[in-house]
């Protein structure tokens, strides 16, 4: 096949396997609907740490660990780390990566992170610059709260439109060759902001973004939502999801029989109390990595569009009253 | 010239020509012995903007602006902007580049941030996946002193080790052809971390990944130091520059005579009461985007190691008693 650039997609000439993923999460996500697809389930949300911190580093090490042994490779055969979180500077990631001794590059990408880790990687493994490479990303539900809204000790009631931040750390390891799905094209994203200024719907902010870069994949490689089986979006939750069916819709495209989002999919809403839906970079990270690629590896899903999502604000940003730009990054998961 | 992906480097087929670079400054920058290598140097701390935050993302668009403008391009011909900087959640850059409506990945590499954004364009640009692409880092001094340290308000008294924040974005716009000095060569840093605490010693965290990275390039390459005109690291400063070519005496490199560091060159340190020198991801990127390029372009320099240097931590790590973990990217430029 030969690599096509148009308008902001790749379709990949040598699309890279998923060799194998990894998904690590904590003791909420372990009671949800997923739970039998997650590689490994803390019971302790610390993960024997002292501090939510140093709790997502335990994490981010133990997925990345995990994944390249899943793909029945050693750390040093690892070319490259693509990783990122959504603590200050990154810290989740870098602390958590520090003692596995490969090159490493930081991304950040709010919740869209895994989508842009995977689309660099694919990018590496495509054009010859590494024959295995590592794609993670993570968050932490405590951590999380503490950064971007209250300490956890104040109990604040929480607005129906807001979502839960997952506890997990996803990562994929991609190939240059060996069996299993593949990414075969990624549209990266244009930041996208509609003026959202509402820190507790991050769904409204991030929908507009998800929408943009959907619209660039669809014209960029000129295909209809139904040539796939599933379009799974990021962190959107029951909210962002039901804004971006009708935006789509707006714009002729009606995506309402095949997509959902992470941020459904991750918890039971209802019994869990988890509002609006699960979100932050692992949200995505583990749905794929655990339960997206068992079911790419099974066929029940044969041709998947997925879309990370993520609102690049700050606390700092939302104080001066800033609005929220929203980022998405599209990867095409398919088996050949 | 046949591709060559050993060890952490590789060595480009196609090496990216750096069409142009922009440097915009602060007032303290322009006030510096580079001044007359900057292409706009703001009178006003805050470009005109009402926070740092805001400040910071201000001179991001125009850093980018400008060198697009200084390629001959319009915006809409880039192909991806890869760009970060030391603000939580990269907000400094999301902001700045909001408006300019390009695929955008968002990096995070702390100062080291400008080889991170570097490599990965080069790759982008060698690999055929865009044929125009900005890679961009910034960083502001007075943002960075209230993320990091304390309250300008404060008056605090600084460490003699202590760094000074460069306020600047520096950007380069890389391309598949043109006339120009042309990125040769990559090597990808790990992260390395010997132990440092100290926040106000930051050359002596960053210095061991400097020489790591250093040491991992000539054994890849096959080349040795004096190969170079110049070896330029990123924000060493004095501390950390002499604590390098000690390190790299030690493993038998002796790159005392063609080594100097952008923290050294950016300020007058005696007169300008910087103390080590100046530091932050705009430090190594407006000195390589004005003064190194100029001086590459000018044949002075023709074969150029750049290694901007990162320190991987935060205000919560260093709470918690963590110590700091540095990162460095080598790039190498040369007249071909």
């Amino acid at each position: 096949m030969e690599k096509q650039c148009g308008g902001q997609s790749i379709r990949f000439t040598n699309p890279p396997v998923i060799l194998a993923g990894a998904a690590v999460v904590g003791p909420k996500e372990g009671e949800g609907p997923l739970a039998k697809y997650f590689d490994r389930i803390s019971t302790d949300i610390l993960f024997g740490q002292d501090s939510w911190e140093k709790a997502e580093s335990e994490m981010v090490c133990q997925g990345i660990e995990l994944a390249v042994q899943n793909a029945g490779l050693t750390m040093d055969q690892i070319r490259y780390i693509l990783a990122g979180d959504l603590l200050n500077q990154g810290t989740g990631t870098t602390f958590g990566v520090r003692g596995l001794g490969r090159p490493f590059f930081g991304l950040f990408g709010a919740c869209s992170t895994m989508g842009e880790a995977m689309s660099l990687g694919a990018i590496l493994v495509d054009g010859g610059y590494g024959d295995y490479v590592v794609s993670a990303a993570s968050s932490h539900f405590c951590g999380a709260e503490k950064t971007f809204r209250f300490p956890l000790e104040l109990g604040t009631q929480r607005a129906p439109t807001s979502s839960w931040t997952v506890t997990g750390d996803g990562a994929v390891v991609l190939a240059k060759e060996g069996y299993g799905p593949r990414i075969t094209a990624v549209t990266t994203g244009k930041i996208v902001d509609m003026g959202i200024k509402d820190v507790n719907n991050m769904g409204a902010a991030m929908a507009p973004a998800a929408a943009d870069v959907m619209l660039a994949h669809f014209r960029d490689l000129g295909i209809k939502p139904d040539y796939y089986d599933q379009i799974v979006t990021g962190d959107l939750g029951h909210v962002g999801s039901s804004l971006l069916v009708q935006l789509m819709q707006g714009e002729g495209y009606d995506i309402s029989a095949n997509h959902t989002d992470c941020g459904i999919e991750i918890y039971d809403a209802e019994k869990q109390n988890t509002l609006a839906g699960g979100s932050g970079c692992g949200c995505s990270a583990v749905t794929f990595a655990g339960y997206l690629l068992y079911r790419l590896r099974k066929k029940e899903i044969n041709r998947l569009l997925f879309i990370p999502t993520g609102a690049l604000h700050s606390v700092v940003t939302s104080q001066q009253g800033e609005t929220i730009p929203g980022m998405a990054h599209a990867v095409v998961v398919e088996n050949l």
